[in-house]
């Protein structure tokens, strides 16, 4: 599984959210709480979730103060239950209490999205589909954000445009045709990058199959057009369909035996996990 | 208004945002697309929405590339309604497939929690309350979010830890008393900056009153408490509610004479905008 | 206490003065020194001060080699006399000696500024007035330069533009009247930030107590003026008075009974005190 | 000379000023202030003084606002006089109220330290020496500092550590001897780097000459022992002197024949010119 | 064909670059050249070569002068004979001297690199196979080296380790075999990403093939069991051949009827091309 | 000998490396090998050579995780045969395998500097010419090719732009001519500055000596005007010869009697060293 927590950009996000919680000091810790006072506190949760994010949180306490000491029961993909602590941590009180918020607001959003990838594929059990994320993110949150959808048992599009090449109308357009835009990206890519098109008809479906696409994208079909064109390519290419895909309709889509169907609100709709942390202890 | 574009955050997280996505480069968008290709996109709601983040979008195109125009007939603020064009941009056809998505990506979250925020304060409309936000922002995001918060007609509240002192228990033990975490925090700090104090009870709340509190935030009380607080605080100290603020029982809260409540579901729930770019015209 | 160390524009200038002094490196101690040569080195105080900046010496010491130990009797604020061994530094000769410079650079400013705010706030013991700096601080310096002010026993005015409202002039003009800017500026703002106004005559004072304003400033006004305001204001608003304040009118501007005296000299115009360090001892 | 605006240092300490003052944003100027306000503003000098630091505030106001217009009468090096003004700057109104403090806060320190070196170098007209600033500069400026030495009209010593061979008591220590320590160097170092020695009393610089030392340092040494170690060293190197060196003691000192004069004090205790804007115009 | 440009690595490379060149400032050019000269230069190819990085080249000049200008009648991939005028830049004359050195060490490099490439395709020219590089490239350099690749002819392997699948020995002993590394692998990754397994005998590439991988690798395997191999394999997976391979051996190796032939030596060991700037006119 | 690991360009380059490789993970070794899994290599040398850059070798490997253990019985500069292992490293499997090439670059790189570097110095062995770099390096690299070099036992020439006056045709068409080009740049620059003039003719060699040039440079002169010029010289000045030179020339050039023969192939034409890592023990 992909190393989230060693990524260059997970490294800068933290710090932009800790320098833009923090600025120039936290003045009711700083002011109100000496600075050998010592803590431990609980994160609770408050609404059954699938967890995801715990070595991160442990990452934002500690970038604070490296002598935290984070400690939890839980890896990520496990459900807690409400009432449940899902870890303490305990070690300088100030550093504590300044990092608290930006820890939970890691946690809060990557167990919120695991806990929806986890509800969605309840919906594909029965099939041999994938339900997998698309480039619908939040900035700045790639590789975390799509870390959580793993971590929820869904898989992974793409990261971005440097690994995987999604053919487009415009695209298409710009080359005369989906033949020639196969080929172009053959001629122009390492040997292995896979190649996808995304079609709106069956004779795009079929135009895309004889330029021997690996994967075939439909883009906002109807039930019908995806049987159909499922039928059409038999194999030949993996299935994705995507655009306007809602919980409700999952099963029926899953069922039609595509290979994949992409969900962009995995990403950007997902609620965020109530959490809190309470102290449970503190002296001086 | 606090102009959110020219803050260092957002440039940060601009380039957190373009690298993540494009890393070594767009393979397909440079395998099949010209570089001298012209094109011109329209960016069109696919449902009704309070639009935010106009200039953030402008930036993202500039950023890629700086001689692509970036049109709108709407200000951040306007509702748009489902099937208009919001915006159009046009230059190279290159840099506007390649900046499309992390442009849309912004654009569709900060609309979310705008059109969430105007949805919110209509509840309080006949009363004296104010809808603020909290600290449970997306990290990172910060500055933006608190943007859209604005654009939405809601307020804010501090920023971050070092621009306002909220005190709450765990203070108040490490000071032993409210009395004495007030003072100490009035004799530490700026004399312009205000403070508020959290309280639980009635008996808390009196508390704060005596020690000259600037604010008293009410948490998590129920409707009666809320009501004996406001009767016993009497215009003495703003006071705000906090915990558990969920939309239906807004305008009951607002009711009650509290002049605050905030919320931090307008940040941390809000569902993104469904926007999308077509290319509308491309040459070569 | 505000924790200047844990800032990161304090982490930015410490790496960007090693930088601007090491370069491609210390050609002296890297041609002359032997790697693994230890030392044993104590910083010595040439004059009596106000010492302020240990911690920020330590941590200049260990980022460039983590080996090094750094010993003091001192806390930031004691006084320190001539002649006396402020702290012992032992470790990589090499590394002693590389940092020496940027660590003196640092302590000797701070220890400037802190020196000359504890002379300043001996002529306002007998009165209530409070010594506070201002934003005339060295670029790059200011979460350090106002942790010095605070060392020394003077106080703070806001840290930056973002955690305080000055409505000064032409913000006044801007909004046609000292009234519609107070209004504006509250409309505008988080409910936890304080709002000045500056004055230059008695007519203004009166219109910002109109306003409400948290804070009056008294901008270059003579005593006359002073007193007539304070007395006009009557504790409804506190009082600063800014602008040619000099050491020795201090003690008569404090005894008018106004509320805070501003000094830009305290940061921008403190002669740095003379602190040496010497080997005292040097094995291979 | 030198081009100080260019190097990268320079542009990390604008950007750490401005974060710095501005963090999350001008609270009082962009609440009150209209986005399209146009102002016009004077610089004006509030006491005779060298100017120094023109195209770094034009740079501070044009890395805030690229529409800001700045123009002087005046270069760097040239006489203001109190009263005058310096530069006027035009565009928009809050633009150049939020970078005003940043940039007069370079202008002010820079000036501050040109005047000063400009004063002192009046002492040694009549002699051959040249006063040099050392290393004792604020830590992040050393390059603005050391180019407002040079305006002043005093010279730079080495720029830091990469730039030049300075060897002190504990270089000769670990290398048993000045001999041995020269020798050292000068086999390990580009042949473009010349080598100065440190010396306390006239048996070193013996020993120093006898090395081959470019330049001789005479540390501390009292009237007589300069005199001595000058006629001993009679030109084979340059003479340099250090430590201790005031203000009423560069006339004799210079008038005993040394080359260099070095002084700390140039930069690390100059006093700010007191500059300040004034928007004179302003339109909506 | 991707933009080698628009990378933040490059982006950062070239900061790298001139900083580490220029630091404090070029004190030879800035000592000497009035600030107003103008200059004009040509660059000049001292050896036959296939020019590239003609873009990167100008980037530097206008990096450090916005204003100087960059022509070329040349693009990448062209072949430029010895004594022939490259490009001709004009503008500030101390900018063109300050980043001469710089631009001509990315610019000689570069095309040292496309040159090789050039030369060693033409082995390949009656054969399918593609000559590829490897992950040998100069750390920092990856982007533009693997640009340089393509510019001569020769195609990219993966660019790094996130867009690309290589199954190695240890990650085959790590799985407990081929079959199982090639499914994991599967199960694990986006469906845009193909799979190279390396083998080292024809057991082991008789496994790859029944584990479906994409691409086999024969690694350092002599011309008969490559024949064997590729008898073996049968187009039902690409092949490449790996290590060992020389200029020498290239024509008889691509005879085997191998896909690809990778080879270090492209990028880690390709000689500059001579190139020099002659400054051709210039005034004051 | 000068500290290159601790130089913040290298910290920046090696992000940089191993940024360009991992991106957003190495998606082989995170989907195959388990997390915990341990491992053993060994660095073996294929070639024999001078190794160098084992302290950065080892950086590289504790940057990705600061568990790995890096043991090596070498030094830099020492030989290190075909087939002897250089190094030996055990730690987290997953991490070894992940940051093998980046390390191995860095190692091949330098080592291939070094090696050539000591190739090229026994020519020199029976004259005083010293055998120096030039500023035509690896754009980045400019700290640790300058130290391959030294590791190799030849020297460096200026490390930059910044630390060392060289005053071509050029600077001295701008000055008007030779002396008044090396009196204004004594004028300007530090004491601690040597000046280097370029020479084409014997006629300039001779106002170079009248100009008391501290270095004169023959720039591409025949064998006959390195002679004639070495005897106008006479010692005082040092000599160094530049351009053109190769290997085969290398002794005879060196017999002339000049200080310095400077040669860019050193840095900028250096094949790699082949080495390569094997894991010799895994367990999970």
């Amino acid at each position: 599984m992909i190393d989230y927590l060693s990524c260059s950009s997970t490294k800068k996000l933290i710090e932009l959210a800790l320098e833009e919680d923090i600025g120039s000091g936290d003045i009711t810790t700083q002011s109100l709480v000496p600075r050998h006072a010592l803590g431990q506190g609980e994160i609770v949760a408050k609404q059954d979730a699938i967890i995801c994010g715990l070595d991160l949180a442990r990452l934002v306490f500690k970038r604070l103060d490296k002598t935290i000491d984070f400690k939890t029961g839980y890896t990520d993909g496990q459900t807690v239950y409400a009432g449940k602590t899902v870890a303490s941590v305990s070690g300088a009180l100030a550093g504590l209490l300044t990092a608290e918020r930006t820890a939970l607001n890691f946690l809060q959003r990557l167990s919120g999205i695991a806990t929806k990838a986890r509800r969605h594929i309840q919906s594909l059990r029965k099939t041999s589909a994938t339900l997998v994320d698309t480039r619908k993110t939040t900035p700045g949150w790639r590789v975390l954000e799509k870390y959580a959808v793993r971590v929820g048992g869904a898989a992974n599009h793409r990261m971005g445009l440097y690994d995987g090449v999604l053919i487009k109308d415009n695209h298409i357009a710009a080359c005369g045709g989906i033949l020639n835009a196969v080929n172009l990206a053959r001629k122009n890519l390492s040997h292995l990058i896979k190649i996808e098109v995304e079609t709106t008809t069956i004779a795009e479906v079929r135009e895309a199959l004889e330029a021997n696409a690996d994967v075939i994208m439909l883009d906002n079909m109807d039930l019908d057009q995806i049987k159909a064109a499922v039928a059409q390519i038999n194999k030949k290419a993996l299935v994705e369909i995507s655009g306007g895909i809602t919980a409700d309709k999952l099963a029926v889509l899953a069922s039609t035996g595509v290979d994949l169907i992409s969900m962009g609100a995995l990403t950007h709709s997902a609620s965020a996990v109530d959490l809190s942390m309470n102290i449970i202890q503190q002296t001086q």
